[in-house]
C-alpha cells in the first residue's frame, strides 16, 4: 500500500481528520453549548442505568468519559450521543449475572470484559463491512424487542419505588419477587418515587406548554423541560439529608469513588470470554441497531448520510474504551442524541466536550451524589423506558402482515417470559423461518395477454386473452430448493388437467435466481414435459439468470426456446400450435 | 365427521383399500414373481445393514417383516421396496452408540425405540401435511451428503474384510483406529472379503454382457446378476464350513435364533425419548427424502404420481411395525426399488409378500447363516455404497454455482470430519445462510424501454431509451427485512448523484412480497424522495403486493402514482417532466 493510498484509507476510517480540518469557531460554540446540555441530562442517566445493570454508580459515568472521546475520533455520525443506554444495560445484567454475583470484583471484570469483546467484534464487523448482518433483525421484531425491554426495565425498577429487595430476569420471576417482598415497603421510598414519577411525567408532558405560555421560546422552553431530571436530583438529594432518610431504611446511592478511572485491561481469561461471546454478540447487534437508526434519522434531517461500517468502527471504538477504563457496553442512545441534535451540537466533538463535563463530575461533583435516592433513579428510568413500548406498531403490523406480527408477538412473548437473549433470538429465528416458508410456497399465476396491449396478467384478476394449446405460468418468486418441488407439482399438475396442451411457458419476468436443486426440477419438467409431447419454454428470463443457465446443460437439452419477451412468446407459439392442429400427425 | 366423510377420509390415508379393491390374478403373479427376487436380495442385505448398524443379524430380518407389511397397506409409492437401508443404518449407529454399548440390551432397546419415535413423527409429519420440510435440504446438500457416508460406510466396512476389530465415527478416526489394527490382519478373512469384492465387482460391471452374450434375454440377464451377492454368500458359507475358518480366527455371523420376532413395546423412558428426539429428527427427514426421491422416480415411469404427505404416513407406519418387532429404522432403499420395480411388480402387495419370504428365511433358513463371514457382508456393503459416492455431482455443481457448491463441499467435509449429524445439519444451516446472504444483496437495475416495443431492460445490458428526468430501477428480489436497506441505499444514492431527476419508478415486476420492514423503508424513501423534490411512483405491482399495500397507509402518502405497466409509467411521466421543465417555478 503506498503512503498515499494507507493515509487516504486512514482518513476514510477516522472521520476526525476530515471534519477536524475545518473547524471554526461558529461550530465550537455550538457544540459547547451542547455539551453543557448533554452532561446535565447524562449525569442522572448514566447513575441510574448502571443501577440498572447491576453495577455501582461510578460505573456509569466511567462509561460516560473515554467512550465518548473515542467515538469523537472514530463515530461517523455527527450528533450521536453515545453512553450507558437502557436496553444494553438490561443485557449486560441479564450476560453478566450468569457469571458472577452483583457487587463481587468478579461482576464488575466482567462487565468491562463484555465491552471490550464487543467492541473488538463491531471494530472486527466494521473492518470485514459485516454492516448488512444488522439488516436480518426485522424492524417488527426490533420494536417488539424495544417494546418488551422496555416493560421488563420499568417492572425491575418497581423494587426501588417501593425501596425493597427483589429480584428476577424475566417479567413473572420479577411480579412473584414484588409480590413477595411488598409488604416490607419503605413508604419513604415510595413516596419520593412518586414524587419524581409525578414530577418528572408532568415536566415530560406539561412543562413545555406551561412556559411557553410564560413567554419563553419553544427552543428554551424544551431545553429546560430536559433539566428536569438533574432537578428531581437535586431535591431528593436535599430531603434524603435534610430528614436523614439513610437512617429510615431508604436506599441511598452512597459513597461514590472521587476521581478518575485507572486505565487497565480487566481480568481476562479464555474460559469467561467463551462464555460472554454470544451475549456480546447479540449486545453488539442491538446496540449496533438502536445506533445507527437514530443516527439515520437525524443525519436525515440535515441531509447528510451515515455509512454503517463506519459506525461500527465509531461503536467499537468506544466500546473498547469503555472496557480499558472500567466501563461496560455502550451504543448511541436515542433521547440524548435528540437531545444533543437540537441544542445545536455540530460535530463529534460536542460529545468529546460532554466527557469532560461528566469527568469533571466525577473528580468534584460525587460527595454531592452520596445521598441522592435510588428511587428517584428509578423514576427516571421508568420513565424513560416507557416512551419506548409501543403497543400501536402492533396494531398497525397485524393490519399488515399476520406474518410479521407473529415475530413481533413471539419476540414480545419469548422477552417477557424467558428474557432478553431468548427474546431477541427466537424473534430473529422466527422471522427467518416464516421468510423461507412463505418463498416455499410461491404465488404462481397462469397468465393471459391484456387486449390491446403486450401486457400479461393473471387470469384469474384481470380479462386477458389466451390459447388452449399454450399454457403460460408465471412464478412469482426466484426459484431455489425449498420451492422447487412446488413448481414441479404446479406444473405437471396443470399439464395433467388439460390434455390439449401442446407449449408450456415459463414466465420468468419474477425469478431473480435459480440455485442446482431448480436446475435439477426444471431439467424434470422438461423431460416430463417432452414424453407427454408437450413442449417446454423460457420468457423474460433476466440476464444475470441467463448466464447461469448457460453454463449448464439445461438449455441445450430443452425442448423449447427462450423468448425476450412473453410477447414474442405467445406470438410465435399461438401460431405454432394452430399449425400443429392442423397437421395432427406432428401430435404425439 | 360423518360417517361417510371419515370413510373417505380413510380411504384416501389408507391406499390398499384403494388399489385392493381392483386386485387380479395378473398382478398377483407379476407381485409374487418381484417378490421372490427382492427376497433373495434381501436377505444378505438385511444382515450387512444390521451389521453396519452395530446390531445382531437377526434384527436386519425382523426389519424386513412387519415393516413390509405396515408399508403395503399405508403406502402409496407402488414399487418402493421398504426396509434396512445403508444411510440411515450409519446414522441409527451414531445415534445409538451415544446411548449404550454395543452389544448390550440398552443398544437393542434404543435402536427400537428410535425406530417408534421415527415412526411417530413421520406419521404426525403426514397428518399435519409437513412433507413440504423436506424441501429445506437442497439437493447439493443431499447429495453430498449421500457421498460422504457412501465413503464414511465404505472406510468403516473394510476392518471386517482386513478382520480385525476397529471402530471410529468420522473418517479420521476409522482409519486411524485401521492403521493401528493393520497389523493384525487375518489372512483368510482378507482373502475372502478381497474375493467377494472381486466376484460382486465383476457381477455388476461385466457379467451382464457376458450372460446376454450366451443369449440371456437383457431383462433375465439382469436379474440374474441380482442374484450375486447370495451366490458369494452361499459360497462363503460352504468355505467358512469346509475349513472351519471359524478356527482360523475369521469373525463368522454366528448362530441367529430361529423364528419371528416377539411383538412388544421397547424400554422406553422419557429421558432416553428425549436423548433421540433430535437423531429421530433427522432420520426420518433424511430418510423420507431418499424414499420418496425413489418413489418420484419410479412413479415417473409408469405416470403415476406420488403424495408426499402420504408417503410420510406409509414410512410412519413401517418405523411404528419395525420399532413393535425389535427392529431398528427402515425406509426405502434405491438398489432393491429399482430391482422390485424391474422384476415387474404391480403393487404394495408385493413388499407383503417380500415379507412372508423374509419370515420363511427366519424360520428355517437361519441356521444355514451362522457360518457366513462377515467380511462377505463387508464386500455386499462396501459395493452398494460405492455406487452411491458420486464426485461428478461436484463439478457440476461448481460450474453452475458457487453457492451451492460450497454447501455441497461443506456437507461432504463436516461429514467426513465430524459425522452424520452435524454433517447434515451444517449443510441445511450453510444453504440457508447463503440463500438469505444472496436475497439481502438483491440485483437492481437501472432500465430503459427497448426501441419499439413496449419492453424494458436494464440499461447496462441492451441499448435502449432513457429519459434524463425519469429514473427507472426494477428491483429483482421481493423486499423483506435483509434487503430493504440496500434497496433504500441505492435510490437515494442513485438520486443524490443525478441532480435532475423529477420522478423515480420503482418497478416491481420481480417483487413478490413486500414485508412489514419493507414497508418502512419504501415510507422513508417516499418521505425523503419527498423533501427533495422528487415523486416516487411504483408500477406493474402484482396483485398480491397490492392488496397488501392497501391495507397500509403507504398509498395514501406516496407522492406519486401507481402505474399497471412500465410503459404507462414512462409515457405519462416523460411528458409531465418535459412539462416541468418548461415550467421551473413548479421545481423545487
Amino acid at each position: 500500500m503506498s503512503l498515499a493510498s494507507f493515509s487516504a484509507a486512514l482518513r476514510r476510517r477516522t472521520p476526525i481528520l476530515v471534519w477536524g480540518r475545518s473547524y471554526g469557531r461558529a461550530a465550537l460554540t455550538n457544540d459547547l453549548v451542547a455539551a453543557a446540555i448533554v452532561t446535565i441530562m447524562l449525569i442522572p442517566q448514566s447513575l441510574a442505568y448502571a443501577m440498572l445493570a447491576g453495577l455501582p454508580p461510578e460505573v456509569g459515568l466511567y462509561a460516560s468519559i473515554l467512550p465518548l472521546v473515542a467515538y469523537a475520533v472514530f463515530g461517523g455520525a455527527r450528533t450521536l450521543a453515545v453512553g450507558p443506554v437502557a436496553v444494553v444495560s438490561l443485557m449486560t445484567a441479564a450476560a453478566v449475572g450468569q457469571i458472577a454475583a452483583q457487587g463481587t470484583a468478579g461482576y464488575l471484570a466482567a462487565a468491562a470484559s463484555l465491552a471490550l469483546l464487543s467492541g473488538g467484534m463491531l471494530v472486527l464487523m466494521g473492518l470485514l463491512r459485516l454492516g448488512f448482518l444488522a439488516n436480518f433483525l426485522s424492524h417488527p421484531v426490533i420494536s417488539g424487542f424495544i417494546t418488551a425491554s422496555g416493560l421488563l426495565i420499568a417492572a425491575s425498577q418497581l423494587r426501588h419505588i417501593l425501596g425493597v429487595s427483589a429480584g428476577g430476569d424475566t417479567l413473572p420471576e420479577i411480579l412473584a419477587s414484588l409480590a413477595k417482598a411488598a409488604p416490607q415497603t419503605n413508604l419513604w421510598a415510595l413516596g419520593i418515587g412518586l414524587g419524581a414519577l409525578g414530577f418528572l411525567h408532568f415536566a415530560r408532558k406539561r412543562l413545555k406548554p406551561l412556559l411557553t405560555g410564560w413567554g419563553l421560546s419553544a427552543r428554551a422552553a424544551d431545553l429546560a423541560t430536559k433539566t428536569a431530571p438533574i432537578l428531581a436530583v437535586a431535591a431528593t438529594i436535599l430531603l434524603a439529608a435534610g430528614l436523614d432518610l439513610g437512617a429510615k431504611g431508604v436506599a441511598l446511592v452512597g459513597a461514590i469513588p472521587q476521581g478518575l478511572p485507572a486505565l487497565s485491561l480487566p481480568e481476562f481469561s479464555p474460559d469467561l470470554a467463551l462464555k460472554l461471546l454470544a451475549p456480546a454478540f447479540l449486545i453488539s447487534v442491538i446496540g449496533f441497531v438502536e445506533s445507527v437508526s437514530v443516527a439515520q434519522t437525524l443525519a436525515a434531517k440535515r441531509r447528510q448520510r451515515i455509512d454503517p461500517d463506519q459506525e461500527l468502527i465509531g461503536l467499537g471504538a468506544a466500546n473498547l474504551a469503555s472496557g480499558l477504563s472500567a466501563g461496560y457496553p455502550v451504543t448511541g442512545g436515542f433521547a440524548r442524541s435528540v437531545v444533543n441534535h437540537e441544542a445545536g451540537a455540530e460535530t463529534p466533538a460536542a460529545g468529546a466536550f460532554t466527557a469532560v463535563g461528566i469527568a469533571a463530575a466525577t473528580l468534584w461533583l460525587t460527595p454531592l451524589l452520596a445521598n441522592l435516592p435510588q428511587a428517584t433513579l428509578a423514576a427516571t428510568i421508568i420513565l424513560a423506558v416507557l416512551s419506548l413500548v409501543d403497543f400501536k406498531a402492533l396494531r398497525h403490523v397485524w393490519a399488515y402482515s399476520k406474518a410479521d406480527f407473529s415475530a413481533m408477538a413471539a419476540t414480545i412473548l419469548a422477552t417477557l417470559l424467558w428474557g432478553v437473549e431468548p427474546g431477541v433470538v427466537s424473534g430473529v429465528a422466527l422471522s427467518l423461518l416464516l421468510h423461507l416458508y412463505r418463498t416455499s410456497r410461491p404465488h404462481m399465476a397462469v397468465v393471459g395477454r391484456v387486449p390491446g396491449s403486450e401486457h400479461f396478467r393473471n387470469v384469474e384478476r384481470h380479462r386477458v386473452v389466451t390459447s388452449p394449446h399454450v399454457l403460460t405460468l408465471r412464478v412469482d418468486e426466484s426459484l431455489y430448493f425449498a420451492n422447487s418441488r412446488a413448481l414441479e407439482d404446479k406444473i405437471l399438475g396443470l399439464v395433467a388437467e388439460r390434455p390439449e396442451i401442446r407449449h408450456v411457458v415459463l414466465m420468468c419476468s419474477a425469478v431473480n435466481a435459480i440455485d442446482a436443486s431448480a436446475l435439477d426440477s426444471l431439467e424434470a419438467v422438461n423431460h416430463r414435459l417432452k414424453e407427454a409431447g408437450v413442449s417446454f419454454h423460457l420468457s423474460e428470463v433476466k440476464g444475470p439468470v441467463m448466464d447461469r443457465l448457460q453454463r449448464s446443460d439445461f438449455l441445450r437439452a430443452l425442448s423449447g426456446r427462450v423468448f425476450l419477451s412473453q410477447y414474442e412468446a405467445a406470438a410465435a407459439l399461438e401460431g405454432e400450435a394452430a399449425d400443429q392442429m392442423r397437421k395432427p400427425e406432428y401430435v404425439i
